[in-house]
């Protein structure tokens, strides 16, 4: 399959190497991104071509995958701008966005596109095509949700493309997406970085970073990742997100209530029923 | 050195295994735990001798050093039942407690007691000495409490102890101590447990468990851990939890503030600060 990759950075770059590692020769890809990502890709093979401008990768000769893997802002940028360019042709057009509602009501505004959205549940604090990996979406969930233009060869396109990557592949709605990401991934970022931020600020920081342990870099490991992602997915799901907080906050009131009667036993019920709650979702 | 441990859980029977593997001869361990614990680690050469009681391991010939490494307010208890037993010997009391206000009063309260607080910075969600670990301190804090009673001979004794284990032994005031657990320790375990109890118990959970990734599991990994032991923290250490959860809502509060302009610059700068402050204090 010819594919175009626009954004070669930790997804796009990851899509990438992942293709050519564990698919070798079945696909062709042609990337565009700023900087020297492309060329780089190119010279270790996870490449077949590198486009001058993203105008340049879409227009390549008879690509039928065309994949928007840049900033979540940038993406629906490019989808504006190019959706447009590709109804004419027989490609279909594919995203990797964290938040997919404004997606795809930018995908519905372009009659006859064949847009299919995608979002590969994976990701990890490094950022750049220097931090890709073709194992990031090994067994991982890659949601699929067709657009209404899209036609049963596009969502086969897409479905194909998740396989590649080792992922598994799933139909979902932009909506549904929209509100459970907000719950089991932007919400955890917010939580995350309001808890770094408490901490780091106070004056006892400085000494107490020295009694980190495990608990504080994996509570606070999501705080660490690009800020440019996640204002981009906290501006485009903040209305989720926003509910997702205040059911947090209320979580947060009644540990208080039971953290201030200090009482051992009610405590340590709470804390069983939290347990016994994550290990029943246990994936 | 002669050592007696009550408690062979996950941190007892660690420094049990720890000594064993790292130190092989230079210790000899007397251990009392309930359930089937002692006699395994007897049968692994992680332990030489089992009590049948705690008095019986802390009255064991020529005992040099006592860890009470139980949980936090079985600890309390045992100190405070066995501290006066021990004042009219040569033994070291020290302990393993995740708060050490309530542990120091009680071994103030015991003139002469040969007291030396100890509280290695280490753990994991599992529990039980099935889970017990050599490896679990090295390069780990392991902070040593000196008591009022306390002579330079119990400190080394603590210390030769922490080492052994491969951990950094440092010095550290009660009360201080138990302001940083509080914030890099404890507020994270109430935060996991609140954002676990707010997702699990939401309507979408069933499905939303399927798109749950590592940031996820990293958030939520404390509120996987032992009820009871973290009942026991929050319940000792809640005066300093509740001041650490007070700076935790304020700024909680600022993010929601960002979040609701939805306005991504100031959202990039916000993240952008966190992560700088996470990055400067990084050990």
């Amino acid at each position: 399959m010819r594919v175009a990759i626009i954004g070669l950075g930790l997804i796009g770059g990851s899509i990438a190497r992942a293709l050519a590692a564990r698919e070798p020769g079945r696909w062709h890809v042609t990337a565009w991104s700023r900087g020297r990502a492309p060329e780089e890709a190119l010279g270790e093979g996870a490449v077949q071509a590198v486009a001058g401008t993203p105008d340049e990768a879409v227009g390549a000769a008879d690509v039928e995958l065309v994949v928007l893997a840049a900033a979540p802002a940038a993406n629906l940028e490019l989808l504006r701008r190019l959706g447009p360019l590709l109804v004419s042709g027989t490609a279909t057009l594919t995203d990797v966005t964290s938040v997919q509602r404004p997606i795809a009501a930018a995908a519905d505004a372009v009659p006859g596109l064949r847009f299919v959205g995608g979002h590969p549940m994976a990701g990890r604090e490094q950022r750049g095509y220097a931090a890709a990996s073709p194992d990031l979406f090994v067994d991982r969930p890659w949601l699929v949700l067709p657009g209404p233009g899209a036609r049963d060869e596009d969502i086969t396109r897409v479905e194909a493309l998740a396989t590649a990557c080792g992922a598994r592949s799933r139909r979902i709605d932009p909506a549904t997406h929209d509100r459970m990401v907000a719950a089991v991934s932007h919400l955890p970022l917010l939580v995350s970085a309001a808890l770094a931020e408490a901490v780091t600020t106070s004056p006892d920081w400085p000494a107490a970073v020295e009694l980190a342990a495990g608990g504080w870099r994996d509570t606070t490991r999501l705080a660490r990742g690009d800020p440019v992602l996640g204002a981009g997915i906290a501006s485009l799901n903040r209305d989720e997100i926003l509910v997702a907080l205040d059911r947090f906050e209320y979580a947060l009131a009644a540990w208080r209530t039971d953290l201030s009667a200090g009482e051992r036993g009610g405590l340590a019920e709470h804390f069983e029923r939290v347990r016994s709650a994550l290990e029943e979702g246990a994936p």
